[in-house]
């Protein structure tokens, strides 16, 4: 049964008390918000781990790390090394994303050495292997798709990228409005080149009942990946993604019929100002479950440092209503991260979240804040190291300070600080 | 005369046409801000350079950096690289806040490499002289303090931090209501300690006339300085900011009828929900001239990071109105920055300056982000480079880059994304 289904018979599962005491919200909280979809909680029934977290409503903003082979890069070493970095930094969850040589023994490698939340895009190695099949992705029969995210879930996928909100309807609204950057989602360029090529509607949403069945048996959390979303500042908020938003939330309500935990993922590239509304309309359209951006990218011109632009906007986007948080490395739209890009990727991520969680007064990153402007007053260096998003960098650069901590226009004299302490009675 | 008294005789200056020029508007529209105060134009008059800006209501976030020497590290010749730097990343201004031991020299220096706007503090050089002479900085005398800012205005600065706002009432309102942080402001703290000490009033608040002559003969910009800025997100908007703000714009009216330019120094801490709010007021109580904020700093717990988390809430109040931006690097709350960490800090706040730029459709941000959206999709990387932030990146790793780029999924078959180009005829 799942979280869900459990959560509506009134049932608190062990996953629940798990997630309420790291949140420190009621455990019942946590149960209503599951039943409703408001929250999910990704733990495949075959997968077990102890780390488990809470995404959506009402909980802190989560961190997402993306890690995995490719054809061009197939080091299944220097992933695993990624995806311990990914946890130790913070991360709250991974996607596996491989599409190297053995896409199988990939996954089971990074189901095995982590500890957090397992996602993957199945359409990646169903594509794969049509092509090896086949000689080309188009070739991929509907069954073939289905027994890959069959094949993932038994094998203990927690959540998925499903790109099902794609059909001729958001295609033809596409066509229709143009567009600068078209379809930028992999899995959503694969899907459109295989319903113009096959003439036949996306599989994913035309047997969307068949992919629930599949989901449903192992919990497995249905993200619906957002297979039509904006690749440029300028296509936000266009017709098409607002069709595919529309598809998004009918599949939602027949997932949540179903009992199946679901997830919605946005963009991508938006705007500063379009920040409310775009999430505004997601949680309208798709009965308020849990959003799992990419971004927001809030700016076009920064390759190099995406990871300081996403982080921008999933700020904003994490305060009016963002529940997960998919990292941007330095090496967005250069090539693939390494190890020091996935650190730096998950570093800056947690600080967008951790500047939306803040704003929960008496919450767990408020307290952390509070806690670290205290020590800071107090000049107590153990505590700011304790509270810090990176510990080890904080104490690593005090050791390195000298004593006085530059406090350069003093000199001999008295501290100016400290004159203004006495007046205020904390000296 | 000043550029405003100049604005106010419907006379368009040299500058403002530059300002115009590089802006996209016309210079009566440039003009007309300079003469309501809701532009300044930073140009001593005994200065000559290049590179002009404006800052201010309906022009583009600005950016400026930080630079100087300290007792602890006193090398000018590092500074002097930093400047270049600086300059070289696109930061529209700069502050010297050099304490080490020859200032006098150290700003000659910078006056003469630099070829944008040129700033400082003239209390800190004040303060340093003061301990020479009387053993502690408390001891400086009000000449003292005034003959330093006019010694400095002659020698070409074209705005100067000056922390005017600042007076018993701010002091005795931080006093009754309390605060995490107390007083964080450099300058702040130096006059708290002096009034505290003298009993007597703030010199800069008290002669405020005698302030805005100096400044009104060389047409230096005056910033008034934000001495009571939160130290802490905890203490955002509390009653001693908001008396800090009442006493600023007091003194923002009596400048604007003088036709001294003049902006606000704004903070420090301020959480995501507070900014709107925060800039609001500023525009409101200030008359609307121009709004120079340090960050906003988004969260409290990521030392080593603060260039990011300035730029999240930097970018956040640029959109919500935000004039100036002055840079956090990564050494923010660690000690002094060395030249990578100044390279970051431009880089950084420039990407925050951008994303709120980018929201005025048509304009020059706006132009060049649909630029480089069209050149992702041409593969065009030469168009790429030429508008990227950090073009001289971008070109070495696209170098770095297989011919491929990573198209990791389609292998030796048709690519996906080409087959949807053709669906959509862009092929």
């Amino acid at each position: 049964m799942t979280q869900m289904l459990e959560a509506r018979k009134g049932h608190i599962t062990e996953e629940m008390e798990k997630v309420a005491l790291i949140e420190g919200v009621t455990p019942e909280f946590v149960r209503e918000g599951v039943a409703k979809g408001h929250i999910v909680i990704p733990k495949n029934k075959f997968r077990s781990r102890d780390k488990i977290c809470g995404i959506g409503g009402g909980l802190d903003v989560k961190v997402n790390g993306l890690m995995g082979t490719s054809s061009d890069r197939n080091d299944m070493e220097m992933e695993a090394k990624k995806l311990r970095i990914l946890e130790e930094c913070g991360a709250n969850a991974f996607m596996d994303l491989s599409t190297g040589d053995d896409i199988d023994a990939m996954r089971k490698q990074s189901l095995t050495i982590s500890n957090i939340a397992a996602g993957c895009v199945p359409v990646y190695q169903a594509s794969v292997e049509a092509i090896e099949k086949h000689g080309s992705m188009v070739g991929m029969t509907e069954d073939e798709l289905f027994d890959t995210v069959e094949k993932q879930c038994q094998e203990g996928m927690d959540f998925m990228a499903i790109h099902s909100a794609l059909n001729w309807s958001v295609l033809n609204a596409l066509k229709k409005s143009g567009r600068v950057t078209d379809v930028v989602s992999r899995g959503g360029s694969f899907l459109t080149a295989w319903m113009f090529h096959n003439k036949k509607e996306n599989p994913l949403y035309e047997h969307f009942d068949r992919l629930l069945e599949i989901l449903k048996a192992t919990d497995t959390v249905l993200s619906i990946g957002d297979a039509i979303r904006p690749g440029a500042n300028a296509d936000s908020l266009d017709s098409a993604q607002v069709q595919g938003l529309i598809v998004a939330g009918e599949l939602t309500k027949r997932a949540l019929e179903a009992g199946v935990q679901v997830m919605i993922e946005g963009p991508g590239h938006v705007p500063l100002n379009q920040i409310a509304t775009t999430m505004q309309l997601q949680k309208q359209l798709c009965y308020g479950v849990p959003y799992y951006i990419l971004g927001f990218l809030a700016t076009d011109v920064a390759p190099g440092y995406d990871n300081i632009t996403g982080a921008i906007g999933g700020a904003f986007a994490g305060m009016h209503g963002a529940d997960f948080l998919c990292y941007l490395t330095p090496a967005e739209h250069l090539g693939l991260p390494n190890e020091d890009d996935v650190r730096m990727g998950v570093r800056t991520t947690k600080i967008a979240a951790d500047a939306a969680n803040v704003l929960k007064r008496g919450g767990n990153a408020w307290n952390r804040s509070l806690a670290m402007s205290k020590a800071r007053v107090a000049r107590d260096e153990k505590v700011q190291v304790a509270n810090a998003l990176d510990p080890e960098y904080l104490e690593s650069k005090l050791k390195a300070e000298p004593e006085s901590h530059g406090c350069a226009a003093c000199g001999k004299s008295k501290c100016p600080a400290d004159v203004a302490a006495e007046f205020f009675g904390i000296a």
